[in-house]
């Protein structure tokens, strides 16, 4: 099967004019089929403050109200994503930008109303990606650069990047032998939160349940760890997690965490 | 050659939920191939003012800062443009939502600082659409739905949409018969520009440059016109311009505007 190399960018890196320009000028070198994730940044809790609009929290976790959807689409979908596209192509990487929506490539359910009602949030199907699209735009020598942004008929859904990274791997692994790489501004899963200098160089389901009862893995990574074992579950080949500035040893396996089953 | 219709929505039919709504659903009607340029609306202008960005004008006309590049970027590439592709997928036309930065589909040049600076305004390279790409969508039964951004190099440019239509139906005339269709919120192009009832039911160039030179034509519809009859010289078959409500009658030239050459 052919190659296809996934990568997750996000966190600060996205915020970061120079560092973005950099991690851009690595992925642009990677051969071969390619698909690019990215997350939000700050840019839109800084644009929704600027708007007055309340950044809802219940139990740490973002509500998406209509007008946090509306912010979210414009800074996801349209800022970031656009000017992420136009300088890949400007770096010879023929680039298309996209959300969920397009070509409903990757339908989402409206996450039903529990204890919490997140609002306009949008989970994946995981088992409805839309490969065919992906495969349309990159046996045509496109890279998909996808926003994280679903629908649900004309509902548009603000969706986790980690886990659209995650179904789109699964849900393309038929078709491809998949390496995903979840990019972010620590250099891997740490063994000691308060220390990034040191990282599991690898990381396996058992590991991860104990670290996680024990609260010694970071908020943030648990969705990037969920997501790589049920990737791997899933047929994925390799999954990792690390520095967006080592992109390219990371591609070799020569940094970050790698994750094992 | 296949049928092609290219349709340019713009005006305050944007901005109106219901009438869009409507608007779409008439669109999703039209069978074989067929594009959706949108303009933008007032929401920019909104969204500029919530957030303290002063519209500039000089003569009348928008200067883009890089401030309000962003803005309309997220406007019109992220929530205008994703909103109606998730619309028209779910009422059954497979949309994807782009940009001309997308695959590069429409080159543009940044607009020369002559005596006036409009700064990020794009123009577009009308000899090098990249019709590769709208073909490779058309033809595997996508709607390419376009916001008016475009982009030379990395740098995201705001671009007139009538332009955009018009060199796009230019561009694609080589491969498709080309229905161009403006529409917008009035019946074509008024006879008297204080009676929005009476509409010239053809217009040639001789009569639009007479009608030009006694300021008989609003401002507005001259960006319209001058591509309708740039188009109508590059190869395409038919262009009309006319109110949203009608696009039905509009296809079949029983209402607005025909241009003639």
């Amino acid at each position: 099967m052919q190659k296809l190399t996934i990568i997750k960018i996000g966190g600060n890196i996205i915020d970061d004019e120079i560092k973005l320009s950099r991690f851009l000028q690595s992925y642009s070198l990677i051969v071969g089929a390619k698909i690019l994730v990215h997350g939000g940044g700050k840019l839109s809790t800084t644009l929704s403050s600027k708007l007055g609009i309340e950044t809802k929290l219940i139990d740490g976790r973002r509500i998406t109200d209509s007008e946090t959807l509306k912010v979210v689409s414009m800074v996801y979908a349209g800022w970031i994503n656009k000017s992420m596209t136009a300088e890949l192509n400007s770096l010879g990487v023929p680039s298309v930008g996209i959300c969920g929506a397009d070509g409903e490539c990757i339908p989402a359910l409206k996450r039903p109303v529990g204890e919490i009602d997140y609002g306009f949030v949008g989970d994946v199907q995981s088992n409805k990606i839309n490969s065919a699209f992906f495969q349309l735009l990159l046996n045509n020598g496109f890279t998909p650069i996808v926003a994280p942004i679903t629908s649900e008929a004309k509902q548009l859904l603000n969706t986790n990047a980690d886990t659209i990274a995650g179904c789109l791997a699964v849900g393309l692994s038929k078709f491809y032998d998949i390496q995903l790489i979840y990019c972010f501004e620590k250099n891997g899963v740490l063994k000691d939160i308060n220390n990034s200098d040191l990282v599991f160089e690898t990381m396996d389901e058992k590991t991860y349940q104990t670290l996680k009862q024990t609260g010694s893995i970071s908020h943030g990574m648990i969705p990037k760890l969920d997501n790589a074992f049920l990737s791997l579950h899933g047929g994925v080949k390799s999954v990792s997690i690390g520095i967006a500035e080592n992109l390219t040893q990371l591609l070799n396996h020569q940094s970050g965490t790698e994750i094992v089953i």
